[in-house]
């Protein structure tokens, strides 16, 4: 992607590729509104940062900051898989989505999304799915995903 | 993963890690009972399982051949994520699990469902989630997998 494709938001809101210096503005706290995050040092954010930066286009986490408050507002993450079906195509995975409690209902959750989605086509993948809670349901649908297959888990304690 | 990890299955079939070599054991035929496979040529796939397993752990497709038909009969994937939650965690997909429809009822989907759990589980993932159809439910819940969220789509053209 190239810049001119980031930093269509509305002033002071900024999308951008996740730093090494957000540890710094807040994007923690941001993913505690999503789930459990616990301790995480600046180095190990960091190494993790670096960890994810040589997937390349396999892995792209954004940000939307706020540049007047300095703290991250709105995070994603795209995670692409190398596939043998469909003339061995891709397939996007949209993760960890969430926008700061205090900036909701402003349309940045669906400005993330598009972009991913976006950035999924550009890259050559043939779909781009996620899992959700039903109560967000109506939001992905908003940002043109249709109902599919029923997501099933297993946790390690 | 050990070599000894692998080949606890009954004669004739065996476990392992898919190779290039694969694509003469009739792997894109078995995928073709899942989905599209369309037209991929020996040099594409090689390429592709290269690509893979680049990916190191984060990458895994396994097989279970039927070494007497030289026949590939069952397939699956595992991809790891690399998280910032839950510690900077790490989350397993398990993608495309398909088993040949004349070996169906013989437990080889579980096998591979469960060699794969077991593998997230070493490499450290503090769970695994998969998407399936609704019919699958009950052979995913034999599996230890319990219903979680929707999962949604969007498809490109
Ligand atoms: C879900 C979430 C990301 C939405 O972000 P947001 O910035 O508030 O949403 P947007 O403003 O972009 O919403 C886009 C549209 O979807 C609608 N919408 C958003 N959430 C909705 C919901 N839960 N139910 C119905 N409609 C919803 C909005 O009203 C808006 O509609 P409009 O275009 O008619 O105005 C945000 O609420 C959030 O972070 N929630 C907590 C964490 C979470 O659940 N993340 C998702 C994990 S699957
Ligand atoms: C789904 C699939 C992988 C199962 O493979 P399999 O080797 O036939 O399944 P197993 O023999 O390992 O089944 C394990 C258990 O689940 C049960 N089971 C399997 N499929 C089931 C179903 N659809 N409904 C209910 N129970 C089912 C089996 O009866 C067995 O139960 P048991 O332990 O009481 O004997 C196989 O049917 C398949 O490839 N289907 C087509 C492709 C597909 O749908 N893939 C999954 C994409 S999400």
């Amino acid at each position: 992607m190239s810049s001119a494709d980031f930093g269509a938001l509305k002033h002071p809101f900024v999308l951008r590729a996740l730093e090494p210096s957000d540890y710094r503005k807040g994007y923690l706290k941001l993913l505690e509104q999503l789930t459990k995050v616990g301790e995480i040092s600046e180095e190990e954010f960091t190494a993790r940062v670096e960890e994810t930066r040589h997937l390349g286009d396999l892995h792209h986490a954004v940000v939307i900051e706020d540049v007047e408050r300095l703290a991250i507002v709105a995070s994603a993450t795209l995670l692409v898989e190398l596939k043998f079906i469909r003339k061995c195509g891709k397939a996007g995975h949209i993760e960890d989505v969430v926008v700061d409690s205090t900036v909701r209902g402003q349309h940045l959750g669906q400005r993330i999304v598009d972009h991913l989605t976006e950035l999924a086509k550009q890259l050559g993948c043939y779909k781009v799915i996620l899992d959700c809670t039903e109560a967000n349901v109506p939001f992905y649908e908003k940002c043109g995903f249709g109902l599919k297959e029923r997501q099933m888990a297993r946790y390690f304690s």
